[in-house]
């Protein structure tokens, strides 16, 4: 994953999230699938936190591009319980597209246990790519610093 | 629900969850499905609430008792992050099973949101019903009292 | 459940499915709120082979009213790789709400696994109850017979 | 993703989905994180396949390693209702560890859907990287050719 910190002090925004039984696999772990779910959460309430998701009831009203691009590493196990912590951060915003770097870790422990990458590409209702709109790119360079984005 | 409560006094237990976008369906509320595994984590966590679940690592130490039946009524349409409350008890202890009640609202709202209940039976390796085990009905009593599992 | 029927032969409709692993729990069977979705895929199925359901890329053309109950009952574990099949039928139709009961079996051992109701009520935009709409209802009495839904 | 063929004849194993609602999105498309349990249906039904998998019942039995990374590229929404064929094949082994592609293709229009990879480290109890077995090795190297492991 290009330019991936795992200094958790890059990351400008996190969120949590405690690990269901029904997440787990058969060998009590968190089954590697879930990481999607973890990292959605972290994407979708990053966006909420920048103000860019009114998701108020009509969920489908703005949906901020479209997921092209998934990549995972999976550190330690995480079991039933578990509280993690998601950091999330946008690492690169390009013409039509933009990347989240994801980053979990076990809170109370501190262990790494994922991290990852998410891309997206912006489209029109026909799915072609368009360009991310002046105002997104705008709220996202202001709380990122310009100079992670380069 | 033979004996459900309405009253959210009655519960001695509860605990959140947040709702996840993965969770909600094509209309944007979320999927009716979606509550049994927030029943389940009202069951897991009342468990482990009372001690009654080891789940330190090696989740199959303790599996307390399989669930045989599942009823769930659902009043009103949860959304994309919203946080609801998950109040649970335990309403009946019989030989071999006992059922627990779950009443779930919109912590903000205070929405009535889905209500329902689990039943479970205690069973040996054979998947044979056991009697639940004495200490076991010890701990729910007493922190259920005699009277509510009469 | 009320008029709920164990004869197979009874149900006009069946569809498969085949357990995956992210399906079962730690003990390695089917985790019980997985069957909510094996009921859905049947409910879904029926509607689209009775042609009551237009999903041709965009779902929320046609919602065939909101689950408002949820019944179920396990009968034996089914595990990783056991082919169900879901008998479905219409059980009930009402003036705005009607019941499907579904009844899933081991495709292989015929072993009864799983039997249950989801009952839908049929709302407008505002989420209020309105009549099942009459060529929906003439759709499910062809299917079902007057009989069944006396 | 080294080495990733794009030809569907290099892939010696296929199977499909279908599939479910409750997989897809607010947007009526398939929630990228649902992909993960695609390639993961992909990946058992392959190693079953080989007979490499004894899941009978007791899914802890033959854990055939811990999945340390997952890539996955999204080319075209898939939908309820699709079948979608899952094209498996391992691309590599190392000392520890092997790597499965899995391309994603809709069975009707044979449309690119998405494609990727799952890396697993072969583990023992304590979770430490140990050889890959000499018997998997070789039921692997026979089934995919020695050629295409170089």
């Amino acid at each position: 994953m290009k330019n991936f910190s795992d200094q958790l002090s890059d990351y400008g925004f996190s969120t949590e999230v405690r690990v269901r039984l029904s997440e787990t696999d058969a060998v009590g772990v968190v089954f590697f699938g879930t990481y999607a779910h973890y990292f959605d959460i972290g994407r979708m309430d990053y966006l909420a936190h920048l103000g860019l998701n009114k998701l108020d009831g009509a969920v489908r009203d703005l949906i901020p591009g479209v997921v092209v691009a998934h990549e995972a590493e999976f550190k330690s196990p995480a079991r039933y319980n578990d509280v993690l912590t998601i950091f999330v951060r946008i690492a690169h915003i390009g013409k039509t597209s933009y990347t989240f770097h994801l980053n979990i870790i076990n809170k109370r422990t501190r262990a790494k246990v994922a991290k990852g990458s998410l891309s997206l590409v912006w489209m029109n209702q026909a799915q072609e790519p368009i360009p991310v709109p002046q105002e997104v790119r705008g709220v996202i360079s202001e709380f990122e610093g310009e100079g992670l984005l380069a």
